[in-house]
């Protein structure tokens, strides 16, 4: 149950479709790489009851990480710090480290800038939170733990996204992460995926711990059908076992009929 | 409250970031075209008590609908129809329409196919579902009514997702739908979203019914700094507030101070 998280993407902008969410697909594949297991990706509206209510519902679940990604901007819809903290019943104060990230960012402007409250607002963070320092904008990250839970927040804009969480998290992430997965891609040319589908259970049966799924490429009753077969395995560094599932699913599929 | 939707979208590949799921992302813009509201998307894992678990907290927000995307196959990790019964405290139950579909789709093989309990999985639905014709593949998609929510299960091929679609929920959405949504974007050089944010605090004010969202597309302090602003209403056929609302955040801005 350790190594597990959960990613909160938070912005209208993903819900009416205008933005394709890349952020949570990157963050997916970070947490795969270095051993972590990502149960669940949940896509919320800039509204402080859903935040906080969707945050709550993840805490509830104790994932060992929750990663939430937008809204630590400066704009009145930019509220996910609001939110988090609303789900802690912690209340939001100014962070006086956060204060000085943020100032350092408007110095070098030509012209001067005032921390307006609007300015300030990137520097409020919940109760007992951190800021993490943003090494490509202004607002900075936010760490946060409360039970078994260390709740991110990073900013939406995927340059500054990605520099915070390799900066910041990732070093925290491979001291408790599990071994990477090992694996194998096989393509099937010629196969539907009914016909794979008895193959597989066996191989299952077969191989306890491994891991198949099917990924149909075209028409199951297609002259051409195409299916890429994935299959992997956390927790083994040697690759004899993968090795041996795949060649007993090529075998077991040699026998069996094709509908070409 | 009524037209509102959500999305559950389900496979390890997208919780290991080796798919975009581009699917979610489709339906958000279908639906925000038709005058929905799409209030969450989550991604969930090929695990029975992930896919009952996050069904059956959908059905307690009582959206008018959801839509599941992916695991209706015919493979041992294709388990959503399976969850969504769970979720509903139904049966899983042979539907002939559905049987009769898929024996349609294998007829024209060259090879003589057998309905397999395989092929057989993809006619087993929720009591009381329907499966809705599937233009392009083999499993049917499925139609089951619970409370106030019509729960919609799509594959999770892109084609077969987005014809099935197209051809049996969308005239349905039509009917129930609000107004589309009338909106405009303008392009802001030069301007940091924390001088925009108090002008975007008043528009809110002025304008109320109006939806502000700023998308920062460069640094906050750099010299070229680029946001693109959207804003937009739905319920308002009429430009008129709309074309208001850009002309006073412009003419505010052109009153602000500038970094460049």
């Amino acid at each position: 149950m350790r190594s597990t998280g959960e990613v909160v993407s938070i912005g209208n902008e993903l819900l009416i479709g205008q933005t394709l969410d890349t952020n949570s697909n990157w963050i997916a594949k970070q947490l795969n790489k270095n051993g972590w297991t990502l149960q669940r990706v949940t896509l919320l509206r800039d509204s402080l009851t859903a935040i906080s209510q969707g945050v709550k519902e993840v805490i509830n679940r104790q994932p060992a990480l929750l990663i939430t990604i937008g809204g630590l901007g400066p704009t009145h819809d930019d509220m996910t710090l609001k939110g988090v903290a609303k789900a802690l019943h912690k209340p939001l104060v100014v962070n006086s480290q956060a204060l000085t990230m943020i100032e350092a960012r408007y110095r070098p402007m030509t012209v001067p800038v005032h921390l307006t409250s609007y300015r300030k607002k990137m520097a409020m963070l919940p109760k007992g939170g951190s800021p993490l320092p943003n090494p490509v904008g202004t607002a900075p990250g936010v760490l946060v733990r409360t039970g078994h839970t260390m709740i991110v927040s990073l900013p939406g804009v995927p340059e500054e996204m990605k520099a915070i969480f390799k900066t910041s998290i990732l070093p925290i992430l491979r001291k408790s992460s599990k071994p990477t997965p090992t694996e194998a891609y096989v393509s099937l040319v010629g196969i539907i995926e009914s016909a794979l589908a008895p193959v597989l259970k066996d191989a299952q049966q077969k191989f306890p711990g491994l891991y198949f799924k099917s990924h149909p490429k075209g028409r199951e009753t297609g002259v051409r059908s195409l299916i890429q077969l994935h299959m992997y395995t956390v927790g083994e560094k040697d690759k004899t076992r993968i090795n041996q599932a795949v060649a007993y699913v090529l075998n077991r599929l040699s026998g069996s009929q094709s509908p070409s």
